[in-house]
């Protein structure tokens, strides 16, 4: 080994000292100190609405920040004492606390991801700071087992009987489809994995609907079947699947000799959060003998609470079905859920072996080494904020959350009936609201201009760190958007994002 | 929406009170301060291997164990008081400390995941506790921002230009190399993406030697090539890729007329190591107009260390790069950098939009929106801990943790070299060293034997809590196989690993 030699050995006595001041218990301990008070403040504030919900900047000047500033790290040679080391500490946790998205500010509308239960992040550093990993059972016994009890009770939950299914958790909900349909891929081509697409397989098909995740598309381009193998079925007035249309679609494409690898189901899907209609899909893929993939990364949930479990009624008929715990479950991100119906399919994703990891001295621990079954080899313990969450609140907290967030959604429906300026896209079926402002002056604008008009005043309102929501079309139309995935958020909120939308109109419009 | 009617207000009122406690600043700082102890405490324990490595138990015991604890889970009505609820939270934390593999126990020598700088576990908190995510730029502002300017430094220090190059990161090595590998499929094959892999694009191929990681070969079985699509070029007695054979190899594929979507090299192997010669390899491939991907997951932090940066001399040639953080620059799982050399190519995995999410009222927020260049569409936000840690401790740091567990390796070898009962099965070139106990009693054992005594000696020893180390086989007979990715580990440890092994061996042989 090159450069090693006597002359180097008391550069290495001095970086062994550095390394040990890092790694001191006591430097830690200072510094989760300063953490938890920082934290805990930041809450404080952040529940009060006292900061900006986004702390926006243009991201070009905030890279260049960040580059100054890692340009400006010190030297470790000499490392200053724990108290300074600490103080750093505190100020690097500042500044991202500073510039950051609030999301526990109950202003915070936006996207599928929650202002987690604060608890979850604390039981999720546990494996951070441990770095307790799984792939091979052996690296995360506890986070491996956690894993495995989760996905028991939760499949069981769905609607299945212990021992019949089996499950895995994924860093997110596109992996999480493109897994569960790498399995639907394999299943339906069994020499795909090996072989590759080849003649007649690049035919197959996966069908969807329009508001399906752009995942599933991805997974098609990925997957090596293309994005144009991506077969589109209709949804109905309420943007939900249309079964009759499905069964027609499904007959053609057998008549065409086209293979159907799954069609993609959503429960709900994200533009409206509309749940497809699981028991008749499930007959006609039963029908056509065709793999049922139900995406209800946002919409699962609702299996935990008795008011809402209706809306995943024949998720259980599903061959695979994803649930995002780091949505619906208000876990932090990411903790993603992949079911299957036939326990058999658990290693049909992946067909291979690493013999240095997986040990073969001990083959019945294959059950339990998750890296034969995600696309992560080393993967973390994703699971523990859920974890902690369920053992320290129990799993009726997940219902009062669903409850809670479904219920502000009837609220906010209610007020823009109500509002003259503001019109509802949709009836809600979960917690998400589509909608649009009409202010009195675009009340005869042309639908380009009064779409243009949503999407700057959403881009004006969460640059104001007023409010944050996110921006939709429908049918090529910009429109307003929000989740309500703060529970924290209540009527009065509801009322001031009217009010503040209002004001940022009328500014524009001045 | 059904079942939400006036008689279930109550219950919803006492929901949001149930939520209210559960999102309490105070007792959030109450947990807080009961973890920062707890995690304090255990750092002291396993630093001074004060408890086993492993806390081994039977993974379906374990599992039993999960799930009546989950099966036991309070009834969130009514919920305690603050401090009774900080106390269970402390009783599940104190749970996942006892229960787990200990990578801060300096007898931790295991897989290529490291005993991570404590301080890094706590950057990464601030993500978690707050949620910050990204996908769209004003999602996670900062940690975007934080990440391109790591993205831009790392990609300097391999040996690009500023404004030249482009990366991402992603949730772990595996998915970087699949990452990549669809960026180099998506070049080579242009209709690809849309079409699906047709004929002649089926016969395409992705050429790597026996070494490289498992993932190479799957990411071939998933992008619809197919694993024997793969085709295996020659090592050395190094155990390094040979460039006289892949000229061959390469020249007889065009000849074939074989479409070479990617060579994957290494920097370093996963078995023993061994760091490919990438000036040549890169030669060989520009000569062909081949795309070069160097899978410097482990390997690549040397580009931090002046001692060892030689090793990974002609990165700067390749075309794609991946190095995951989580392994030599110490921070938690997972933090994986994908690197491109040319920028061109940063959009070329995926090539969709996603309307909702990314905002056509602002298209040059596309640059700083890492959803359409990653996998994750909701990602982590993965390098606050890498930050955090460069920014208080400065990167030399980094080049420390390097330097001092590379020279461990040539202690450890040095060691086996003198034992007679120990055979070191190569000359390390970093911190990965295989070898093999030979007791005298086994001297004239056949191989299979050898190999047998080895994994079964393994077992035995990270059971038993004494050491953790990995299995390995060498032209299939078994080996033993260490990482030194604890920095803590010193000269004793070492004399106390081959003491361990000689006696949990001669109880085997009794």
């Amino acid at each position: 080994m090159a450069g090693v030699d006597s002359s180097s050995s008391s550069d290495l006595h001095q970086a062994r000292q550095r390394i040990h001041t890092a790694f001191e218990p006591q430097l830690f301990h200072k510094a989760s100190g300063r953490l938890a008070q920082l934290l805990a403040d930041h809450f404080e504030q952040v529940q009060h609405s006292q900061a900006r919900v986004l702390n926006w900047e243009d991201p070009e000047t905030n890279v260049q920040r960040a580059l100054e500033e890692l340009a400006s790290s010190p030297e470790t040679d000499p490392l200053p004492d724990q108290n300074a080391l600490a103080e750093r500490f505190a100020s690097v946790v500042q500044a991202m606390l500073q510039r950051g998205q609030n999301l526990h500010d109950p202003r915070y509308l936006g996207h599928q991801v929650p202002a987690s239960v604060p608890l979850a992040g604390l039981f999720d550093a546990v494996g951070s700071v441990t770095n307790q990993v799984m792939a091979a059972y052996e690296m995360g016994p506890w986070a491996t087992s956690v894993e495995h009890a989760l996905v028991r009770e939760l499949g069981q939950r769905i609607g299945w009987a212990p021992g019949t299914f089996s499950g895995l958790v994924t860093h997110g909900g596109s992996l999480a489809n493109l897994t569960a349909l790498l399995t639907a891929r394999n299943v339906a081509l069994p020499d795909a994995w090996e072989q590759g697409i080849q003649a007649p397989d690049h035919r197959a098909v996966i069908v969807v609907h329009d508001d399906a995740h752009y995942s599933v598309t991805r997974a098609a381009g990925v997957l090596g079947l293309g994005t144009q193998a991506v077969i589109r079925t209709s949804i109905d007035e309420h943007r939900r699947l249309d079964p009759i249309e499905l069964d027609r679609l499904l007959t053609r494409l057998a008549e065409e000799g086209r293979r159907v690898i799954a069609v993609s189901a959503c429960a709900c899907a994200t533009p409206t959060g509309a749940f497809d209609p699981l028991p008749q899909v499930a007959e006609v893929c039963r029908r056509h003998q065709v793999w049922l993939h139900v995406d209800a990364a946002h919409g699962g949930a609702v299996c935990l609470s008795s008011r809402h479990r209706h809306l995943v009624e024949g998720l259980a008929l599903a061959d695979s079905v994803v649930i995002d715990a780091h949505k619906m479950l208000f876990v932090p991100a990411l903790c993603a859920f992949v079911f299957y119906k036939n326990r058999e399919h658990r290693f049909q994703a992946f067909r291979q072996d690493a013999p240095y990891l997986f040990d073969p001295s001990a083959p019945g621990l294959a059950e339990y080494d998750s890296g034969l079954r995600t696309f992560e080899c080393t993967k973390r313990a994703a699971v523990f904020g859920l974890w902690g969450v369920w053992r320290t609140f129990g799993p009726s907290l997940f219902a009062d959350l669903v409850d809670v967030t479904f219920d502000l959604a009837v609220q906010l429906h209610a007020k823009l009936q109500t509002a003259d300026d503001f019109e509802p896209l949709h009836r809600p079926e979960c917690n998400i609201v589509a909608f649009r402002h009409i202010p009195a002056q675009l009340r005869e604008a042309p639908p380009e201009q009064l779409g243009a008009f949503q999407l700057e005043l959403r881009r004006r309102t969460i640059q104001s760190g007023d409010f944050y929501l996110v921006p939709w079309k429908l049918d090529g139309v910009g429109a307003l958007r929000v989740t309500l995935i703060n529970p924290l958020t209540n009527k009065e909120h509801l009322d001031q994002l009217l009010d503040v939308l209002r004001r940022h109109g009328q500014e524009m419009l001045r």
